[in-house]
């Protein structure tokens, strides 16, 4: 028995971002099931002659998680060949796992497909490393979009880790964690990278101190990059060095 | 100026887990020098007639990290185009950092390419999303594995995030970093799931109460997933309700 749906991370936005396997599903579809994270780029990449469902949850018009759920079941029982498409990593803050535990609930046979994390190469296309030999041993993810029956996050515990913290979804609540990290001990200048549409051509990093981030503009969707390691910028120093390579990084 | 040095992540062993970009660097590639890590599959996908370079760091025959700088140096000097191949993710304890800085202070023109780390599709491959609704809104990554030279990780401060923990390169440390995680007050009960050469043929998943990790057998490289997270087993179940699809989970 093949599976019939694909829970598929798209990676943080450029195609070549894409895995082999992902870029081969997307080849192969029927049907096209994805989020508003999903990179244009990425879109672009499904042939003319499959169906793209857009299930993207905008702010003021959510697709219920239920009815996706509900969708996944219905077209696997129809028959097609299903890739569900999801921003960066399915499990990830991707609610891949509820999503597999309907699929589970269903009886349809399906398959977890990994996609690299914005988590990790958003910080990487600003020159920041999430581990660095001496300055950071650890990081931790997490997000800063609350839901009803979600855990808290405990701030303060993670300002005590002395490793990189990265949020995701995190824009719109910077001032309330930058507060709460601050109060959990991290130095109130703690560099911040802050990065937009991370490896697309809308890039854009913005630079900070942890102190100055609540008045910082920031565009959402952003990576939040909290630690030592945001102050480096191996990148952009390379592209100045050699005058011109990879990704830029605008400050 | 194009790059002449390539930082890639091989992803975590699976070679249809690979970038599109990995996949055609790989093809076009001079040199390939490589991890130990790395897995059999991906190097297979390495032409005969490119240069492979084992830098692996093994116990008792390690390249010291200098050594692989330099060389990456002088074969970009050489004119090669070379691939600095790394397990799963550079950035993620992968010293892609250390090496970043020494191709920028060389004035070589380098590029990252991140990869699939196995933190995150080592538990995916074995049915545990790091990340589920109301049951860990965060993730940790840190490595078992101490330098001289590195930060201390603050175990107990760890078992405050409420979140998940993923210890990668911590077999041989297993005893300590569970008995520090309990003195920080994560329940003992709490479920690990330790996964061994994740999305390769060889896969292994041992699954044990975190204050049983230290006698149960593990074979190293596994991720250590420490969480209730681990108690979930998304693909072991699709696999039994569909008579077999996806990766096997042998407990």
């Amino acid at each position: 028995v093949s599976a019939s749906v694909w829970l598929v991370g798209a990676g943080p936005g450029d195609p070549d971002l894409l895995t082999v396997k992902a870029a081969r599903l997307l080849a192969e579809a029927d049907v096209v099931v994805h989020d508003a994270l999903v990179g244009d780029g990425v879109l672009a990449m499904v042939p003319a002659s499959t169906e793209l469902i857009d299930v993207g949850k905008r702010p003021g018009r959510p697709v219920p998680q239920e009815l996706i759920s509900t969708l996944l079941v219905t077209l696997a029982h129809d028959g097609k060949r299903v890739v569900r498409l999801k921003g960066g990593d399915p499990f990830v803050f991707g609610r891949g796992g509820e999503e597999a535990q309907a699929l589970l609930d269903a009886g349809i046979p399906f398959e977890v497909v990994p996609g690299i994390t914005s988590a990790i190469a958003a910080p990487a296309a600003a020159g920041v490393p999430v581990t660095h030999r001496g300055v950071a041993a650890s990081f931790t993810v997490v997000t800063g979009h609350r839901r009803a029956g979600e855990p808290d996050v405990d701030w303060r515990a993670l300002a005590r880790t002395g490793g990189t913290v990265v949020v995701l979804m995190g824009v719109a609540q910077r001032a309330t964690i930058a507060t709460e990290l601050i109060a959990g001990g991290l130095d109130p200048a703690t560099p911040v990278a802050a990065v937009h549409s991370a490896t697309t051509g809308d890039q854009v990093t913005v630079r900070c101190r942890l102190d100055e981030l609540a008045d910082t503009p920031v565009r959402s969707p952003a990576a939040l990059v909290i630690g030592a390691v945001a102050a480096l910028e191996l990148y952009a120093v390379s592209a100045r060095a050699s005058s011109g390579v990879l990704a830029p990084t605008i400050g």
